[in-house]
């Protein structure tokens, strides 16, 4: 069983959610689940989308893998020691990782010390006050913590967690199912691609 | 005053709705509207979110830009007459595009006749069987009409639009902000990027 927790709260950045929860869940593994967490039954995203959240921020200790989406919303999270608190995440267990802004609420719960980081462009100061050393790239993962920066960088992200949690292959093929035709995927893939559409087993259900 | 619709049913790819919601979500032009049409109140995607409509397809008639989005729920819209006859769209007045097998809607709708048109490695055979020479390339356009092929090809189909109803400007900048950070998108960027948080001007409001 592998079991993934996307977490997410008010002002997220939409795309910084869908592009993560669309390519987990091309994933066809056995007892493969991926769900969205929140502290509200729903929260509303960065353009006002009100998305319901499949399970409380708490199922996040549990998981194989721990994402943290991005936003405006950040800011709020993170000075909200309440909300911090119900985190008790190990990196020894457990797979944990940040798109853009996300790195903030990474370094606010200590998986960020003394490590090197990345995140969005406008973001960066508010990392570096954070006492994280911040670099240019679109992905950099220390062990089991991985942050990414610039949306499409969750492509790195999520490659990261289908390769250790299912496999290369896996990892490989629905990172190409989202590329541009002729620029990474090409009509002779199509046979493949109809993998992506087989029958969950075992998956939780939404 | 720009409007601007995607139009969604049951079963379409979640990542080709978010995609280019939230790319011409990021235009701050004034009276900049985006739309997520639908013909029941709230639609499933493929991986079973439930996401509500804005507006019933009909107001798609009336729109500067009519984007489809893709999914395995193409077959049956485009089975359906009564869904396709509720389309009065006019390619001299309105740009009209597809997202992977989107395309076989505009097929159905008559906007690809005798045109070439991309669309996604899975749906190739489908839309040759309507009479379309599909050709592998990311993006292909036609004066007002416009097919694009691999979900991350988003970006080109809205770099078509926004350059058209905003500007280049606009168009370019938006496509930079969601790069990679080093691959596209730069720390340097960081003070451009900040435009994108600017309030809306006369925007419709969700």
């Amino acid at each position: 069983m592998s079991k993934i927790a996307i977490v997410i709260f008010d002002r997220f950045t939409d795309i910084d959610l869908w592009l993560m929860w669309d390519l987990l869940n091309r994933v066809r593994v056995a007892d493969w689940s991926v769900k969205i967490l929140g502290d509200n039954g729903s929260h509303l995203s960065a353009t006002g989308i009100s998305v319901a959240t499949q399970g409380r921020i708490e199922e996040a200790n549990d998981a194989d893998a721990v994402l943290f989406v991005s936003g405006q919303g950040t800011r709020d999270r993170i000075a909200d020691a309440d909300w911090l608190a119900k985190f008790d995440l190990n990196s020894e267990r457990q797979m944990i990782g940040s798109i853009c802004s996300g790195a903030l609420i990474l370094a606010k719960l200590g998986f960020l010390e003394g490590k090197t980081a990345t995140t969005y462009p406008t973001t960066k100061s508010a990392l570096e006050a954070l006492d994280i050393e911040v670099v240019e790239k679109p992905f950099v993962a220390h062990g089991n913590v991985a942050t990414a920066g610039g949306c499409l960088a969750q492509q790195y992200l999520i490659g990261w967690v289908v390769e250790k949690l299912a496999d290369k292959y896996w990892s490989d093929l629905i990172v190409k199912a989202i590329q541009p035709v002729g620029e990474g995927l090409f009509f002779e893939d199509a046979e493949e691609l109809a993998k992506l559409y087989l029958p969950r087993v075992n998956a939780a259900q939404i």
